[in-house]
């Protein structure tokens, strides 16, 4: 409380592998198949993290640092949608620009991960992975507001 | 990708208020009211979260920066538990300590959130807040190892 710092230093942990770049068309995420490449000394710390179906995959999203951030926007950048707080949106472009997703894991080798449903382009930085545990990350009966319905993904 | 940063530098959004420090003896935080003081220039940023029932807090969890890291842990610091990768359990000592809980969202008042089951100590540092949203956030059917098994809350 007494020494509350102003700053807060992170390492990247690794990094994102699936060829997609900002200039790509591609806006469904869903099938998408990427490898996070973990810093190689941290290989041992991901074993037994493929006894988990699922995984939480927190990045870093900084596109362009001197843009400045509007805080109120449309959800998903869509004019019909009423204009919110930006922090009861996932917009990527946030105070400190981290998102968060859970994705299937399929395999991992080593320091690599392949997983599938990551939202992030190639060379996004991964700041942290954990275990997606039901229990604790996910809640029965949640309430969410009419704009904020996720719509059904794109055939 | 060519220049990959290698230090990411984060602005703590806000701190925990809930009174409740190391030396408590607490430790089931199901119950737990907090409040989430948010940096008041930040708080337009929060209008229209309190739509939602529930919201993913990420919060700051280092104690000691010296401290080295052990790569491989007994899940909840449990000698019964098998040896397993750090980050395939929830340890707040990871790479980067960044945890990740979701919570209810009891109340938002200008740039203060009240919500109950937030895991952290007084003084934490929050560094993003994010609605809750049932369709991107939880899986329906995820795999966990038994080792991992949630067990009920504490009475």
């Amino acid at each position: 409380m007494n020494s509350r710092p102003s700053e807060i230093t992170l390492k990247p942990i690794g990094f994102v592998r699936n060829g997609i770049t900002e200039k790509s068309t591609r806006r469904n995420w869903d099938d998408v198949i990427s490898e996070i490449v973990i810093r190689p000394e941290l290989s041992q710390a991901l074993d037994n993290l493929d006894e988990f179906s699922h995984i939480i995959v927190l990045f870093w999203t900084l596109r362009d640092k001197h843009q400045q951030l509007a805080y109120k926007v449309h959800p998903k950048g869509s004019p019909d949608l009423p204009l919110v707080g930006l922090l009861a949106t996932r917009s990527p472009d946030r105070p400190n620009p981290i998102a968060k997703t859970t994705v299937e894991l399929h395999e991992r080798r080593e320091n690599i991960l392949k997983v599938k449903g990551l939202d992030a382009f190639e060379g996004t930085l991964v700041i942290d992975i954990k275990p997606y545990l039901p229990g604790y990350d996910s809640v029965e009966k949640a309430k969410t507001p009419g704009w904020a319905k996720e719509r059904p993904a794109n055939p």
